[in-house]
């Protein structure tokens, strides 16, 4: 089960100001994606907050989503750590807790050269022993894959997919038809950047791994679908009513915007990790605006 | 005792593949700073791989340091932790262990803002009770400090110095200017980064945080005397037999060069923690020849 087409939703992980999970509210998180028809589920992602979690934590949250879901969607999850021993006990702990596939993206404190992320992701796709998506995150990770890596970890046992940032000069059809023609049959290209999303999905991308899909599933999946029947003028219109949202993702980071998202909405009420800092009273009124919008 | 100024050696931490520190080699390398003149140690800096180790594996590193110095030599400690909390219980660990100051790098996963920053290193600062130095990294923890913060930061209890990166420009007399108008009587600046170690000591910083001390502590010495004795023409020529190595620093990162130099000097035969790879076989021809021009 599970493949990385369609669109993906990345769920914040709610825990306390110790890192220590809130189980209930992360379950409640996950059955309202599970209630939609959303395609899979990215599990501790960036903006899920792996990268501020105790591998304890992490097996919990896992092992909860799983519960939740009943195998009812594909449990995708990150397991993304500095060092390769830990990331490699990681995809081992999410493959025994049930999950479907790996999202690994090359954290680095020393910056890393290719050969360096090459070997840091084939040991742990070998570890996992399952589907593995290579997340490219320059924004979190600094460091940024060139094509020719994509490739040859395409040839990688595992590695399947690809989560990829959005171009700089935003042209989705000519990255999908260079890559495409690198890649083998099946390879799935995804993006994320939720404010490329539906140019993304309209130049045909497979998958849109999405941060606000993770506590608004419903008005996400009207625009991937919109986009799938190739309703230009719809996804359109529901992308200009994300637009004050899109605008305070890239002002703020969307990691912040959404645990001010899931106050306003009822979810959880809970700060950051620190050093991440809540957003200030001013953006939360904004936060508001943005939602009555949508 | 301890203060941030003269020259500070970074010694690499010997830890074997699962990250398990190997006491006597730590021991072996923190003696041979400590027999010669250095004016501090940095123990667990960048170079020292605090980003791969447990605090478990951090707090013997200290302990094994304090006893192995038994107070000869101010001891700095990095502390830097992607959370705020674990930063915190760092500092406090690394004061028990008898540590003489505080090391403070603002680590990151998703990018950070500046009172984001300014915040976490309060609560560190206060959670140490130590001199603290803030850690101007920009390269490993891509947060660069503004002078504005670094200005707000040295008005705060504890944080008494900071390490700089070179100024991309290079001009050293110039930044050195701007900041000491503006910084306390006393705040120690220093740089790091050593192929710009000859220009920062000339233009009168107060500190120079040296990689190539914690294995090679003699020559560097020797550039650090000559440079407060104002005699240019003998820092140049000691820099100048520094030039192979600063060319492999730059090339391959300080942190790998240093694993194949410890090699090389017989001092320890370690890989450095995965991801990160050891220097290719041509690479260390090259450190020998670089070792044999000093």
């Amino acid at each position: 089960m599970g493949s990385f087409d369609g669109l993906s939703a990345f769920p914040p992980t709610p825990a306390d100001a110790a890192g220590r999970l809130q189980e209930k509210l992360l379950a409640a998180l996950i059955g309202r994606i599970a209630a939609t028809q959303a395609d899979s589920i990215g599990l501790l992602g960036s903006t899920g907050g792996y990268a501020y979690l105790s591998r304890a934590e992490r097996q919990r949250a896992v092992r909860v989503a799983v519960e939740c879901l009943g195998g009812k969607r594909p449990l995708f999850v990150g397991v993304g750590a500095l060092r390769t021993d830990e990331a490699q006990a990681l995809a081992a702990d999410a493959r025994e807790a049930g999950a479907d596939g790996l999202l690994l993206a090359p954290m680095s404190y020393t910056p890393l050269m290719e050969e360096e992320v090459f070997q840091h992701m084939v040991a742990v796709a070998e570890a996992g022993s399952l589907p593995l998506c290579i997340y490219n995150n320059p924004g979190t990770t600094k460091f940024t894959f060139s094509e020719d890596l994509i490739v040859r970890l395409s040839k990688v046992p595992n590695i399947v997919a690809v989560k990829m940032p959005l171009p700089p000069d935003g042209d989705f059809a000519g990255e999908l038809a260079r890559l495409r023609a690198r890649l083998p049959e099946g390879f799935a290209i995804g993006y994320s950047g939720d404010w490329g999303a539906a140019d993304a999905l309209l130049a045909g991308c497979d998958a849109w791994y999405s941060v606000v899909a993770g506590l608004l599933p419903e008005p996400a999946l009207r625009l991937a679908r919109a986009a799938r029947a190739q309703d230009e003028a719809e996804v359109r219109r529901i992308d200009a009513r994300f637009q004050p949202l899109w605008t305070l993702f890239r002002e703020f980071g969307s990691f912040r915007v959404m645990y001010a998202l899931a106050d306003i909405l009822g979810l959880f009420s809970l700060a950051p990790p620190r050093p991440i800092l809540p957003l200030p009273g001013e953006a939360r009124g904004r936060v508001e605006a943005a939602l009555q919008a949508l």
